[in-house]
């Protein structure tokens, strides 16, 4: 038998695809188990988009073209207007959801042996990307006990050396749900001015908001333009994340022509998709209002009922479903795993990512877990209970 | 501004699609234009395909399984099994489209720097996919007085050398329409084993073939199979290239194992896609029949017509919708170009896809267009008459 890629062995796997087989032998147990360790929301997908599909008025489901609709990124235009960031439709291609953007951009931007810089805890795909397009991610920690902002000018000095050649955000952040402040931004535009690096940012939760602050995307950043690759994500934001419809938006001509190439040797993004995405983006505005509200209201639920628990502490994430929550246990992934394995109370339990796996440092976030806030407040209370009772139960075997 | 990609500026773009302005510039002054250049079919997709998408009932499109839905891999489980595959669901992972398809073979079974011979001329995109990984094609030439048959054992082994770690083939042939037969693909068992090969084997045309000759798949060859990856498409077998719906296929674990891993990166393959592919498969077996006649029916029309017209030649192709066609001209591509931008013959011209494309090799094919039968017999004689008169005045200038 031929040998398997190096690369493809060191791609690495999420610590919650671990836990599957356990979850699935908890609930052949009769144990209903809290999801809290997915990105799934259980929102509905609006019926606007739900229509498109079910109108669909073809008799043959051609390729599209390979940058997307151009009516369909018309009125992304219009929607990045609203929110202050002027576009022209070539300038965003569309893309089978954020995570083909991410790996374009490191397939049109960066060389082999290339690093980029991403502040950890970090979404654990990024570092698979980055293994397919031979880059290496240099993390740069965030700590829970500042809420993991963004670290100083000083701090990232020491990190850019020769072959840096990006710094990559994700803003509001997953896993932390931290939305990076004006001054942060302003932190960024001067360091990817200074050495003339990319800014790749992943903006895909940008409308999940829970601050009064202004939200700053990179695209408002001020002098460099060309510097910034946008990753964005249309599915994600209208409960539709199925459709793998994303988009990657740049101003700068020479990538986006490397970019559109990739594209076309991939043909086409996902049609039908692009169809629900286009009529998504008439959805009325009290849909988000609405998602935003009910969301605030599952954070609040669930960061009170945590930091309630003895030992254990989260901090006010202001964006995104996620939040980071240090437990008083040794081996957060033990833990996680036991609770599939060998607890349950009243009938549950809780199914948790261990927050290990967005590390890049071996090491960190041990005593982590990343909670997803997609359940309502009533089940996050019951499961917020379950927890309590595990904790109080692992720590006394 | 940094520097865009090395490997972005290497990816090739296709011939076509410089010729894609030309088009439109001429059907901007009324001219109208048989596109004989795409792969595009005019088939129409599957009454059973579309309606599965008008009933979709769901309240969120949420992520499928990142390997795609088990019930659909069943499914193409017992597609398989008629047609003399034997495989197990999880041997099967849906990929977006056969592009992802052969990137992932790429990014799993071969390390940078790696080489796979393919015998040229070839789908222009596998260049694409193997900049993206890193690794070389050595092209091995066919040639079209010999309908593009595979060269022999000894010519093969000239060009395998300490980096060769596959080889690549398209059957059906995308350019050529060639099928491999049996002896040939002796030829490839014995290759692959003696050197202990990958054989990446990109069947995506294998519903369509118009001769008797049983067809052997990759997959059939005795005593390889942890050697041979199988790329398939389902979209484009019923005509609905849009849904990107592929698979990638090996019984070899290790490899499926990584594959599984880039599959999970990327979060899952399209949803509503995967819907109208699964219900596709419930297809009355007449509807791929009467395809096949109606392409048969094509390819002797054109293939009759193209060889009726002083100096041009073409084979005649047993499978896909294509065929390779020697022109009496010194360079197809600025014929091509001339045709579109100097030509018509009572208001029509056509537009082709230059051969050089399809050839790795510098400075061959030159001579030679790639012709897709994707229209019907009566507009394909009207382009074929209009070929005709654009050569006698193309060499009359």
């Amino acid at each position: 038998m031929p040998n398997a890629s190096i690369r493809g062995r060191v791609t690495p796997q999420s610590p919650i695809r671990k836990l599957v087989p356990l979850a699935d032998a908890a609930k052949a147990r009769g144990i209903k188990v809290y999801h809290l360790n997915i990105g799934q929301p259980d929102i509905e997908t609006p019926e606007v988009a739900l229509n498109a599909i079910r109108n669909i008025d073809r008799s043959i489901l051609e390729y599209s073209p390979s940058e997307g609709y151009l009516s369909f990124r018309e009125k992304l235009v219009k929607y990045y207007k609203e929110i202050g960031i002027k576009l022209k439709p070539e300038e965003i291609l569309i893309t089978a959801g954020g995570s083909e953007a991410v790996l374009f951009a490191f397939l049109s931007c960066l060389n082999p042996g290339d690093e980029i810089i991403v502040p950890e805890p970090a979404y654990a795909n990024y570092l698979s990307f980055a293994v397919s397009a031979g880059v290496f991610i240099k993390p740069i920690p965030t700590h829970i006990e500042s809420s993991f902002a963004l670290p100083s000018v000083d701090e990232f000095e020491k990190y850019i050396g020769p072959r840096t050649k990006g710094i990559l955000i994700c803003n509001p952040n997953n896993p932390t749900g931290y939305v990076y402040s004006a001054e942060e931004m302003k932190t960024l535009e001067h360091l990817i001015k200074k050495y003339d690096l990319y800014l790749f940012s992943d903006e895909v939760y940008r409308e999940f908001i829970y601050t009064e602050e202004p939200y700053i995307s990179a695209c408002h950043l001020k002098g460099v333009q060309d510097n910034v690759i946008l990753i964005d994500s249309v599915s994600k934001r209208y409960s539709e994340c199925g459709i793998r419809i994303g988009a990657l938006i740049t101003k700068n001509k020479k990538v986006r022509e490397i970019v559109l190439k990739l594209c076309q040797a991939r043909l086409s993004p996902p049609l039908i998709g692009q169809i629900a995405a286009e009529a998504s983006l008439d959805t009325p505005k009290d849909y988000l209002k609405a998602v935003n509200v009910e969301y605030k209201k599952r954070r609040d639920c669930l960061v009170d009922g945590l930091n309630k628990i003895e030992g254990v502490f989260t901090p006010v994430p202001s964006g995104a479903f996620y939040t980071v929550v240090k437990l008083p246990v040794k081996d957060a992934e033990d833990f996680c795993k036991w609770m599939l394995s060998d607890f349950s109370y009243k009938g549950e339990t809780i199914m948790m990512a261990p927050a290990n796996g967005f590390y890049i440092t071996e090491g960190l976030g041990k005593d982590e877990v990343r909670l997803a806030y997609v359940l309502n407040c009533e089940e996050l209370k019951k499961a917020i209970k379950v927890l309590e009772m595990g904790l109080k139960a692992y720590n006394k075997r």
